[in-house]
């Protein structure tokens, strides 16, 4: 077999790596149990008619077939889920009488897009996902905590390395309302529009509000000066007040909005100061979210996209006689974990678990090697024995290699065992039933590349 | 959506099912870093090739494909992982220059096989693998290592309810210099019929081999009297060699196999004392492994079939220039799981990670009752808010319903707090910056299901 290649877009990491993004999943998961979220994994796997619903993302489904069928039955079939809201939706119907509502799960699991891979898109990516869920109705306050867990949980990772990140908030009732209110009543078309605004500028989302949306030219300033409002106090809610007042517009949706944007603002600013900031530009998703809809950048990454997205749905999903909605986010750790390798940023102190290295001076002395390390593991260390008994100074260089910082010598004809710190070169009498390394050295840590 | 119904063969658990899985999880990632082995995960897709390259698996592979493909190219496709030794020898010869051999890795993953399910046999499951694989050599104590390490993983598992295993192993050369010492060249023909032997009885078995491989009744015999040898010390070696002297039977391959046998299960009366246990007739896997084999029961769960099984391969990978020969094994995770939560061995003592529900008085109170929930987190202890401001009988009762153990009601007017323990009604006052819970009701615990 020659050496394979990387398959484009199906990311893999080193062990050292896989210690970086390993540690991030930790992080996320500890803080989601934190706040009292629980763990479910669905299967990989959803009935093609299912995965197919949205039909937007039809072209982006892995279609799965066993090779011995000797046609495609594509109606027949199974796909990979492209995301973890759909098959939560389905778990959620399928188990509604053993699950208690609210229910507020995690879910951290790959997910598949057949997509044309590019910088920070993967066909295959682990997602974080955090959702709560009601059965009938659900209060608007998880949508403010919602994205605060998720501001706990990113800012978890600052120490780490991870840069600060910034969460873009919006309501898809202050849009509504304000385009309605100006008379525009085709509001998906008019947020087509304005999602294109950093990509072709403000002049020519004028002209297509115009000419697309049937908009006169004051109304298509009026819909930019919205887009224009963002901030992180709740200045922000006066400014589309003052806005709307000037315009004389004026609807029940828009203040609706505006009371859910500004208690967002106000809790955010006591809970998570400087990390969330109303974007009244923020348009995507708003065609199938209902209310509050988040985005969120990794400062001084801005142009990798967002990292970490969702919404509030009011039909998450439904069975006919009770409708579950829900607000969740999701983070693209695969994204954030690429580009923290990618970039430099994080790295891990060593390549292994192991501490400790028990060198062997003798295969006949393996037995007692391998009795030394039971012993220093039966406390919690992570350990390992040599692989052969080379030269001492080889087995210390496998050790190097590794990032172990400690070589154990059993001792000979009574003599005590010793334990040398590579690093320094220290070496000192040690009993494996009660040495311990420094608590910085038990464990591989991840750390900001530069410490 | 009308109702879902589960998918045969894609296991999936409830919220307290996934805690039993996590807990098992947990459990065998722990013990595999405190014995060194570095975590990877490969992507979930390999080139067909590289799947079908073993002939008898090609059967179970499921083939992905795009949608918009018009039409089904196998040959230039992806096909998902059945299992996790194919990606990690991939992934050994795709970074073998970034790897330090012997290279230690633990694997927990999902794989996927398109088989008919049923008992105990799923189309989707988690398999956990360790694997150590040397760069041209590798030496035999891993063989010995290997098991070991399960021994303790599957060990450290008895405390929640597992029940004991039991390691069945064999060696390879034993079995083929036995045969081959008594005039039967055709080795694999042999296996594949002593590997009936439980299901046919012995006195077919010895027809076969006279039908099916040539043997005379004297032959037949031999390899029967082989194949119903076990133990669990070295008595089993005497008996294995007593035997051949007995028939005149003299191999090199028969004594370099029984030296390593004898090996581990002398290593393994030690350090693992009753689990290791020497078994002749294990065939399985005999036709691809080249030295050490082996097979796990759970005591009492026989019928269940194997649930961690594995071996030494001569040739894990090669890329030509150098060969990788490997040793490893793989526990059936899901499989494990499905027993110990369909057999009601093992429980969640709760089903949400939270051990504290804040109640909320009011929802003018809530922002006060989410800093306390703040200032309870800050200190690691799993805490949610009540999601309404009902009546607090009926908050009680959310909270008893997950098993959420601590109720806490905020002061009013200057009144401390109060936590209620909700399974005593014990109530008192409590310091939001000081109380915690018993350590047995700080997260969820996986126990027997009996206690």
């Amino acid at each position: 077999m020659a050496r394979p290649t990387p398959l484009s877009g199906f990311p893999e990491w080193l062990p050292e790596g896989r210690l970086v993004e390993q540690h991030v999943l930790d992080v996320l998961r500890r803080t989601f149990e934190l706040h009292g979220f629980a763990g479910i994994e669905t299967r990989a796997v959803e009935p093609l008619d299912q995965l197919l619903r949205k039909g937007e993302t039809s072209k982006e489904v892995y279609v799965l077939s066993r090779l011995q069928e000797e046609e495609l039955d594509r109606t027949a079939g199974l796909g990979l889920h492209f995301d973890l809201t759909v098959p939560f939706a389905r778990y959620v119907l399928e188990n509604a009488g053993h699950l208690a509502f609210p229910f507020r799960r995690y879910q951290i699991q790959k997910v598949w897009r057949g997509e044309r891979p590019q910088d920070g898109r993967f066909r295959e990516f682990v997602q974080a996902d955090i959702d709560v869920v009601g059965a009938g109705a659900l209060p608007y306050h998880y949508e403010v905590e919602l994205p605060l867990v998720m501001a706990a949980a990113l800012g978890a990772l600052q120490e780490i390395g991870v840069p600060p990140v910034r969460i873009l908030v919006n309501n898809r009732k202050v849009a509504e309302g304000f385009y309605r209110g100006l008379g525009l009543d085709d509001v998906e078309a008019v947020l087509r529009s304005i999602d294109k605004l950093d990509k072709i500028g403000a002049d020519k989302v004028a002209a297509l509000l115009v000419a697309e949306v049937g908009a006169d030219e004051a109304q298509a300033r009026a819909c930019l000066a919205l887009a224009a409002i963002s901030g992180s106090d709740e200045g922000v809610i006066d400014a589309v007040r003052a806005l709307a007042s000037s315009l004389d517009v004026s609807n029940e949706l828009l203040d609706e909005g505006l009371a859910e944007l500004g208690a967002l603002i106000r809790a955010a600013s006591v809970r998570a100061p400087g990390v969330v900031v109303a974007d009244l530009k923020i348009a995507r998703g708003l065609d199938y979210y209902t209310g509050s809809v988040y985005e969120t950048v990794l400062v001084g990454h801005e142009q990798l996209g967002s990292i970490c997205s969702g919404g509030r749905y009011d039909t998450l999903a439904s069975d006919g006689a009770t409708t579950y909605p829900g607000v969740g986010l999701s983070i693209g750790v695969s994204r954030l974990v690429s580009r923290l390798l990618g970039a430099g940023l994080v790295r891990a102190s060593r390549s292994v678990p192991s501490a400790v290295l028990v060198a062997v001076a003798s295969e006949e002395d393996r037995d007692r090697c391998d009795a030394v390390a039971a012993t220093i593991r039966s406390r919690g260390i992570p350990v390992e024995v040599a692989p052969s008994a080379a030269k001492f100074g080889k087995q210390i260089r496998h050790a190097d290699r590794r990032g172990i910082p400690f070589v154990w010598f059993t001792g000979v004809d009574g003599a005590p065992d010793q334990v040398k710190d590579i690093r320094s070169g220290e070496q000192v009498d040690a009993d494996a039933s009660t040495w311990a390394p420094d608590a910085a050295d038990l464990w591989p840590r991840v750390v900001p590349a530069e410490a």
